[in-house]
């Protein structure tokens, strides 16, 4: 069974605007029951097994993590199974009847959107202490990253592969369709995919008027024309935020260490010190919360070497690209959860905001009542081909930067070896001339053998710049083309909640043409695609931008560095020709 | 029979001082012979074959070549063997009785030197007509030019191995011992080892007093002391000579083609036109005649590939170092042949100074009459010792030139190969994200793509600049690098006939100790040794200056170049920099 423990933080974190923060269930309940399998079901990871219809099964505990359950089957095989394929059995009195396949959340009316969401309010997931155990712990190098996956309607033709970006579809509770079919008279199919994002997202429920318009929103993020379409409002204070000086902390009178960042955000100017863990919590509400909205992509985990100096530098540089995406991002830099992670310093209330934060009501499906669209009218078709050109236009530049991506990192494997070696071996061959020139003595030509001999220290230092020479240039490429990676890689999701909206639009705008549906709900279905579409330019429009800016600058950066790189060596190369001067 | 022809061409040449510049014999004769073997011989090298003492023979030319004859065994092996070893059977009337292991040259007193020599003054080998049907019609590539050896005892331990430099041992005829034995009185034994240069150069019958003072010796060459030891006197009239406007050639009506080279010396200024065979032709003359004197090595042949530009372009660069080297020689320059290869247009006249050259008597041993020494004492421990210094120094420098040659030759094939593949996929990377920006309309940041496109274009272009590269450095330290190993390659066996001499000298000090030797004719023998020492000495010196010089020009060359590159290179990216300025 502990080979499951750590398999939690992988369950913890599944694709988007399906979170859980908790750990392991199996952490807390530890008992074991039997249930009986519903259907057959294949796996199609390793982390999952087959399991056969009426097959007993042994259930490592009751409460499913985002629709999955962990247990065992009768050929002793552990893994993962959805939870709707099983029938647990109850053993004991109390609460462990449960039937995954029949339970229904409607218990608790007042949350009706909770049915999108595997019910863990329950769980001790914010106990801070509980918190300490799992960053800076773990011995296991996780070396795939579920929240980095890429839809499978996504870019995987990719030639190149990246080891980082897997997918991992996850199912979803059946009852979220039986139970929706319950609810109001809509006519319009539900999508029979459970592990669409456009269902999982709560964007079907939202279109299809599922989620009721809420008496007072506090929070609203404006969409206005610019004049390239649709796009944010400009938060009224932007700012920036600096992370900076990562340092080794210790607690538990040293026997546990982790790397404390100092977080300054422009706007307060005061600094807070924020660990991994605490931006992978702001990562995941954010992931939880926002619909429609590319959420860049944490710096990899690494649980080996994690302390190392190189591995330390690459974070903080790619937690300060995360820190400057978010910043510069409308409605992402107005999170409240975010202004919590940049601002509080007290440990009271940083639990307190902490708490809050996961209580938030306005995520998934709630979140896009938030937004205030403009009167403008926009021809759908019109939307829809947008969309379809920003599609064609992210998969390619999805495939660049990967090319690049692969480019860049052949190259710095070149600069640290090939390029570095052929340069030594040229310095050697030199101090080995120059060596020789001294041999036989009323000839030793000691000026001369001295020049050459400075040349071969000076192609060995050459060799070395060549190895120094990633860190100033091309570990920065691949810092923001990993960023991109990642925003990238939300797109194929995203632009499926659209492409999902438009199919309910025409579905029910035939309905209504047959009489089958009101002319009143479709249009209402009409109206919430208007704004899911101009939620999603508005996002295209913001990632364009974020694009031009960072592109531009991330080039320039390079190419200055290349200049002052061939100068230099050029430099190193003059002031030994001059050895040779007055010989 | 046909395998043997080409094969002369390898037999035409041997190691230094026993040089014929026939063609085969067999294209001549052309008739079979049998013959005994007297001894076993075993075969050491792939054209040579086994025979076994009493086994018959097939012999396709009586006429040996350099101490070997042609032949098949019993066995059917075609190839060579000693023609001391066999003994030839007459099968019809006239001159075709040959018994190589008993024939004398007594029978022209008046050259006693010829016994060094095969007898061959009787082949049609100044025929010029003859001449131009071997150095552009062969399409054989000869990756082994067996006049490139290096010594046994010398730089074979070279962890770098060089297909070109290959040692071919060759015998030498028997009747020189056993007739220099019927010579004179000396009671100093012969080396028995016939295929020792020392032996073979000359050098041992000059030690012994075998070779005669001749009344009236044209040639002079001064060694005078220097503040670094014995040199060279600089010669009266001190030239250059260029080598340019390799010119491709047809005669007959296209039938043949060649390249010719002008050549101009800087003390006639009159240009005369050589092909590479005229350059060969006067380099197996200096081969034949300078003992003691390390001859530059022409630059390879290459039979297939010939007219390619980049090969007549290698072959240009090489001649003119190794002119540069012919010209800088105060011995060399002032051969009569060589001046006569510099000055010669007319081709009557040219015809005749090439018979007149290849008669020349002061060649091998006799060159060394030709020396005038200065009267210094020198104690013949310390030019041994200066000697063996030298030695070391070779084999280190040796050693080094090849590691650098083969280093550089790796960084010419990275240029070529690896280094512009990188930046090209680098230049290809960029311009695949400047495509993919173009994709979405409105978004499409022509200027931004255009730069990027053009950095992509700069990279790609700096990949060719990178491959264009080894042309303005690393080809010409190749060409240096390469005219030092023949250089190099030639001392081994420089420094063998010093230390015969000086094995002479103490042998026949002993037995003039014994009493077993006239002191005075013990005297002759140390006399002579030292006039052998202060040559190579001067010889030592002469490589030394050259050396200063040459690896000061090469290193600066070198440098300039690279500087200059990395300038270019930093122009190429500060100019696609500016592509970013007003975006």
């Amino acid at each position: 069974m502990q080979d499951f423990i750590h398999k939690c933080s992988i369950l913890d974190i599944v694709s988007r605007g399906k979170i859980k923060d908790s750990c392991c269930l199996l952490c807390v309940t530890k008992m074991s029951l039997r249930a009986k399998a519903l259907y057959t079901f294949q796996s199609e990871n390793k982390e999952e097994i087959n399991i056969q219809e009426n097959e007993e099964l042994v259930i490592f505990d009751e409460n499913s993590v985002d629709g999955w359950l962990q247990g065992e089957n009768s050929r002793g095989e552990r893994g993962l199974f959805p939870a709707s394929y099983v029938h647990i059995i109850r053993n004991r009195s109390g609460s462990n009847l449960t039937d995954h396949s029949l339970s229904s959340p409607e218990s608790s009316p007042g949350k009706d959107l909770s049915y999108i969401h595997t019910p863990s309010t329950t769980l001790p997931s914010d106990d801070d202490d509980d918190w300490d155990d799992w960053d800076e712990t773990s011995t296991v190098v996780e070396d795939e990253d579920p929240r980095r996956g890429v839809g499978a309607n996504g870019h995987s033709q990719n030639p190149y592969s990246n080891p980082n970006v897997h997918y991992r579809p996850k199912p979803y509770m059946e009852r979220q369709d039986s139970m929706s079919s319950n609810r109001k008279g809509s006519m319009v199919g539900r999508n029979l995919n459970r592990f669409s994002s456009f269902v999982r997202s709560g964007v079907e429920a939202f279109i299809l008027g599922d989620v009721p318009m809420m008496a007072k929103i506090a929070e609203s993020y404006s969409i206005e024309m610019g004049p390239r379409g649709p796009q944010w409002k400009e938060s009224p204070q932007p700012f920036t935020c600096s992370v900076e000086d990562p340092t080794k902390q210790t607690k538990f009178k040293g026997i546990k260490t982790y790397i404390s960042y100092r977080v300054t955000p422009s706007h307060t100017g005061r600094p807070v010190y924020r660990r991994y863990k605490h931006f992978d919590w702001l990562y995941n509400r954010l992931l939880h919360k926002f619909t429609v909205i590319s959420v860049p992509h944490l710096p990899e985990k690494q649980a080996t070497g994690r302390f190392e100096e190189d591995f330390i530098e690459k974070r903080k540089r790619r937690l300060i690209l995360w820190m400057d995406h978010m910043t510069s991002h409308p409605v992402l830099s107005q999170y409240e959860g975010f202004e919590h992670f940049l601002m509080c310093g007290d440990d009271k209330q940083w639990k307190l905001g902490k708490r809050r934060a996961e209580k938030d009501e306005m995520v998934g499906a709630h979140f896009m009542l938030t937004f205030q669209i403009p009167n403008e009218h926009q021809d759908l078709q019109d939307v829809e081909e947008r969309i379809d050109s920003f599609k064609v236009f992210a998969k390619k530049m999805d495939d660049s930067v990967m090319q690049l991506t692969h480019v860049t990192s052949e190259l710095v494997r070149k600069h640290l070896g090939g390029f570095r070696k052929e340069f030594q071996r040229l310095g050697n061959a030199f101090q080995s001339i120059s060596q020789s020139f001294l041999l036989d003595p009323p000839y030793s030509s000691d000026a001369l053998s001295n020049a050459i001999s400075h040349t071969g220290r000076t192609y060995e230092n050459i060799g070395e710049m060549f190895a120094e020479q990633p860190k100033y240039d091309l570990f920065h490429m691949l810092d923001k083309l990993s960023l991109y990676q990642g925003l990238l890689s939300n797109f194929p999701d995203i632009i499926h909640l659209q492409k999902g909206a438009f199919a309910k639009v025409k579905e029910s705008q035939r309905m209504s043409d047959e009489g089958k549906m009101d002319q009143e709900e479709a249009n209402g279905i009409r109206k919430r695609c208007r704004t899911v579409g101009f939620a999603l330019q508005a996002e295209m429009n913001h990632f364009h931008q974020r694009r031009e800016v960072d592109f531009k600058e991330m080039m320039q950066a390079y190419l200055r560095q290349q200049i002052a790189f061939y100068q230099r060596v050029g430099q190193q190369l003059e002031r030994t020709l001059h050895m040779y001067d007055n010989l």
